[in-house]
């Protein structure tokens, strides 16, 4: 039984995501939760940039005590993750291999696609993942950089967004692939029109949501979880940038009237460990 | 990178369907398996001669130079794991919690069902564990003593098994879970009966499928996997019991034909070491 919270990070409130989907699966830990909107969008920006960003990030989450680090972030996954892993006491895991090792497990043909933000398909990360551990595996990659803007500007229910999504998946059509690896935290809010662009039959991977199955294996596995039923925690969100905005998204996308975030300046925050 | 073989253990060939998904999620990783046929079944015996016989399996792995242990066997899961965990420096996981998870994540309604052994559902563990993890989970558990026998007796798509299964199941009509854990590593076997009667719209749990996904969860995160994709394991099969027996029963249910189980004296091979 350990009632300390478990941290989650992200460049923006895509990870919230992952936030809502641990809400739903361990409903009695506590969540801390710290995007970066500030300097957002981490894809473009240079490696050691985001591994400076994320080890900020990751100090801030430690001083509030978290028992596990969630990187709720593709890019940050990416590049940032092999780094700072060995230098916490604490369980770190990101989102690309929950994500790769739930396709293997989804499909039956053998034939995988996964869509991401430009960064992401260019790092290659899922194809490198998913093929080091079955060769045979054939992934096909596609960049969705209009799904994010879709999605941050509240139309991701709307006419366009369907357009654009159609326009995005059509390489799968020839592809033929029976599972869809949602690379990007930010695109499970588009799932009901990626479902029914590529089809019934395709099989959609949450990576976010896998990850937190991942989280929960980590915390029976170090037997850290709170198994107090009785508790109800008090979850924790902070920006680096605007409150107002992040509520306001948070609420809405989260189906939430209560997120009320803190804003932080992380230099003066970290300055005063 | 690291070739050394996973052990998985089991009171009988039942473990051998968590095997059968070892090798499509895993196809790089050796397995070593061993069922106890001599003194199956392990259900109705004293907790401490579980505890007892599972450490003497236990033991044999050991002296294969296994890189981790997988319980792949209700009982042992239940009565011996919490016990052998803190005695080995190799990561050892059971089916009870990946199964219990697994639903937790599957259900939308929180009405789960489980069938197990009498041994199994006696015990009460995968209600607790659903329970304890989020105690508005409704947990309807039946025992279905007769799957076992239908299995191992090679009937598991007989007209004899669909009514036994169509019985037994019987209990759940009132209850309506959308979710059915498969508590027994044996019933997988009995999937498409059980399937049809319980309707589409339940989603059935193969507790010996999820392990696997954290046995996948944990090499990765120990970066113990093999990743050598032109690495051809060679798995090994052990039993207590006769050879031919076991090899007859798993190359049928396994769709193989080279599975060939070298008898094993645990008393001989334990005083070895």
């Amino acid at each position: 039984m350990n009632k300390q919270p478990i941290g989650l990070l992200d460049s923006g409130v895509g990870g919230l995501t992952v936030v809502k989907e641990a809400m739903r699966q361990l409903p009695h830990e506590q969540l801390i939760f710290i995007g970066d909107q500030a300097r957002l969008p981490y894809g473009p920006r240079p490696v050691a940039q985001v591994q400076q960003f994320t080890w900020e990030l990751t100090q801030f989450l430690l001083q509030k005590h978290i028992k596990m680090l969630v990187f709720a972030c593709n890019t940050a996954t990416a590049e940032a993750l092999q780094v700072i892993k060995p230098k916490l006491d604490i369980p770190v895991i990101g989102v690309i291999l929950p994500g790769s090792r739930a396709a293997i497990k989804a499909t039956k043909t053998g034939r995988i696609g996964v869509i991401g933000t430009e960064g992401t398909i260019k790092s290659g990360a899922y194809a490198r993942t998913i093929q080091r551990k079955n060769k045979h595996i054939k992934v096909v990659s596609v960049a969705a950089p209009k799904f994010v803007p879709l999605v941050e500007s509240n139309e991701y229910e709307s006419t366009v967004a369907k357009k654009v999504v159609a326009e995005t998946l059509r390489p799968f059509k020839k592809h033929q692939v029976d599972t869809l690896v949602m690379g990007c935290t930010h695109y499970p809010l588009l799932r009901p029109i990626i479902q029914n662009v590529m089809g019934d039959n395709v099989t959609l991977i949450d990576s976010g949501a896998e990850t937190v199955s991942e989280v929960s294996t980590l915390l029976d596995y170090f037997e850290i979880a709170n198994d107090d039923q009785n508790y109800h925690p008090k979850h924790e969100f902070y920006t680096t940038g605007s409150g107002q905005m992040f509520d306001e998204i948070a609420n809405d996308w989260l189906e939430l009237t209560d997120i009320h975030a803190q804003e932080v300046d992380l230099k003066k925050a970290l300055q005063l460990t």
